[in-house]
């Protein structure tokens, strides 16, 4: 058996800790599948003291993750100290720079830096490996870069933050409110204890923005997603969902138009038909739409030590396996090839749409909100007003033909203004999958 | 950009003429994403004069695939021919013993001959890539074999055949019966005019054999797969099945236990709430279970001329990317250290079994039956007589907690010699997932 693949890494919470865990009690499992064995020979973190559940005895230790960077004896750094600049990202140019190999879970520092970081990489003949950074244990940057590389991909979609469904799907399960589930999944540690990251859709963001430069051979842009969280999701959404035929996901959702890549993270009316209506809970789900393989869809666990350990691990075996060169592009494509993002503008997006009005029911609102509608040219599909409550807050739902963004938008600002409106108009786009 | 990557494809059928319009088409995104242009050399069919909607004039042309393995221009072999002997095989070792990397969509002959051929290819430094041979465009192979190498799998399992899946879909779409719907497919295209490779489950067999390799380290073993089909399954069998809350779906499931490796192929009633469930027409997926990433699920088409290229062209890209060095084990590892395989019988199979009867419906007969089960040991779960037509001829259906497979076989036997019975007991197992 050839020499051993000598690793050393940054980080050890929780995801850290999964991944020596996996390499202790699969080290000869590892060693017959790779044909080395993968060993551990310096580890950095905050507190050297603490109960890990793993023996580190023997193991050299670094109080500064950036001088573990620079470990002589290190072939691979494993960065999972997480945040996009910082130590981290200190870590990743000073090991890549070294001419070292980089496995990360990193996924702020992948949607940041990413395209940057690849033409590093790839300067130096050095591996950047990042699976467990988007959809945890799901090998999709793998599906993407290698799977389906013969194919030109017209969108790749997915529920992407496992918190966020979570909460939507027990709000849909358990017919409560978001700041209810949210207070509960935070005690059940599903969800942090400043959930912004997670529920504005900031995560989701991170993780399509590395998914469309995937797909697409385009630079890593964070700054082309829109992005919307799921706060203004109300339980009434998803009843109404429900009649409607739908179910009420989160989705980050890269597509190619006319316009450039439209990437967009956004609360979804998806058909109860289709395969992602039905990833539930804390499962992530990953589909790529390509000309010649047609929908493929992944799903599995997207967060939690074991799935990012197994991910991380599966990039090691990798590098392993190649031994010390490197055979693929960071991406798609090399690094140096990589095309200037061209993104779409939200406003250019063209889809249906389902919006819900708080109105005072009486005489004349219906006709007001019409009007406002037909003004920018939105195209009503249906309208549902269930029961009648003269003087009271009643919801009225209403659903659109395909139309644009920009003239919805204007629309909506009118409605907002009539005088029957005691809410501000909420609007869920409707995707067709 | 480096020297070109030369193929010949021997066999120009559906799929090598999907081959040949993809690298066609995709020929400069296909460069850019590997850094070789992959230029087709050298073909071989049997009639050159067929109208394959793509031009070949210019590639050199073989009459005789064997001889086309021998091209000293090609670096890659790419058969799809078919069939487990005779020219395929002759094809592949002619290449594999030359040097040359070989690509097949060819399950048959991975099935029968795999761990051989893996050998040989090991043997020589060739690439023996296979990604098109099991569930078309869904790379499962590279999951199983890359994606998610860090895990022990303890069971993976699958829609493995679209044809099964097809006439499963529509006979409870439409509520009608095996041979009507197998009509419709034959005329469809959906089925062959010899079914029996479908629907008799030996091509799911073929699949499942090569994917156990993948997912447990061991020597192809298709002699293992305990094989049964979809022709007995009834339009009242799917009936009863969505009353107990299932689905009837052809899976093959390969799983660790304490005897060895359980393969099996043959209808269960698996549970509607499951992803499986919901897998229809001629989709595949395939699911597979690890000891740290969970349940990781697979869903795309399963075979066409589209999806079986995207395969095929993928493991091309692979070899271009890698250049001539091979870096990967055929299988799980390398194929030296492949384990023999250790199937584990189906007699020792333990599950819940679903059963119909049809019986003449007269006092005594459901006690005759109870005591037949009793004497094996089979614990009854539920009973399920609907309506009552004394003298009459009706349905009987049990379903019984976890038991042996030999027990519930002889239970079956017995209750088959019962005066009261007028058709063979029919047996579905219910598979939880």
């Amino acid at each position: 058996m050839a020499a051993p693949l000598k690793i050393a890494i940054a980080g050890l919470g929780t995801v850290g800790a999964g991944v020596l865990k996996l390499l202790t009690e699969h080290a000869d499992l590892i060693a017959e599948r790779c044909g080395h064995r993968i060993v551990v020979g310096a580890v950095s973190a905050r507190d050297r003291k603490r109960d890990r559940g793993v023996d580190i005895q023997g193991v050299r230790w670094y109080q500064d993750a950036a001088a573990l960077a620079a470990d002589p004896e290190a072939d691979v750094i494993v960065e999972l100290i997480g945040g996009a600049d910082g130590v981290a990202r200190q870590v990743c140019e000073a090991a890549l720079n070294a001419g070292k190999h980089v496995v990360t879970a990193n996924k702020a520092l992948l949607a940041h830096h990413g395209a940057t970081l690849a033409r590093l990489a790839e300067s130096k003949g050095a591996t950047l490996a990042f699976e467990a950074s988007v959809a945890g244990g799901i090998p999709i940057v793998k599906a993407l870069r290698e799977g389906l590389a013969a194919n030109r991909l017209s969108r790749v979609y997915g529920i992407l933050n496992g918190t966020c469904n979570y909460i939507l799907t027990t709000m849909r399960e358990s017919r409560r409110e978001f700041a209810e589930v949210l207070a509960e999944a935070q005690k059940l540690g599903y969800a942090e204890a400043d959930p912004s990251f997670d529920v504005d859709g900031v995560d989701a963001a991170h993780k399509l923005a590395i998914l469309t430069s995937l797909a697409f051979g385009t630079a890593v842009d964070l700054a082309g997603v829109h992005v919307e969280g799921i706060r203004h999701v109300s339980s009434l959404d998803i009843d109404y969902a429900d009649e409607l035929g739908y179910r009420i996901k989160l989705l980050g959702i890269a597509r190619r138009t006319e316009h450039g890549i439209e990437q967009r993270v956004h609360p979804c009316m998806v058909p109860k038909g289709t395969p992602i209506a039905h990833v539930e809970g804390v499962y992530n789900a990953v589909v790529a739409e390509g000309d010649y393989v047609g929908r493929v869809v992944h799903e599995g666990r997207g967060a939690g030590a074991g799935p990012t350990a197994s991910a991380v691990v599966a990039d090691l075996i990798d590098i392993a396996r190649s031994g010390s060169r490197t055979r693929l592009p960071t991406f798609a494509v090399p690094a140096a090839q990589l095309a200037p993002a061209q993104s779409s503008p939200m406003d250019r997006h063209v889809g249906a749409y389902y919006v819900r009005l708080m109105v005072l029911d009486r005489p004349g609102v219906i006709a007001d909100v019409a009007a406002a509608l037909r003004d920018e040219q939105v195209s009503m599909e249906s309208m549902l007003q269930h029961g009648r409550a003269p003087g009271e807050v009643v919801p009225v739902v209403l659903t659109s033909h395909d139309t644009g963004e920009a003239g919805m938008r204007r629309a909506l600002a009118k409605i907002a203004k009539l005088e029957a409106m005691i809410e501000p108009p909420r609007m869920i786009r409707i995707e067709p999958l």
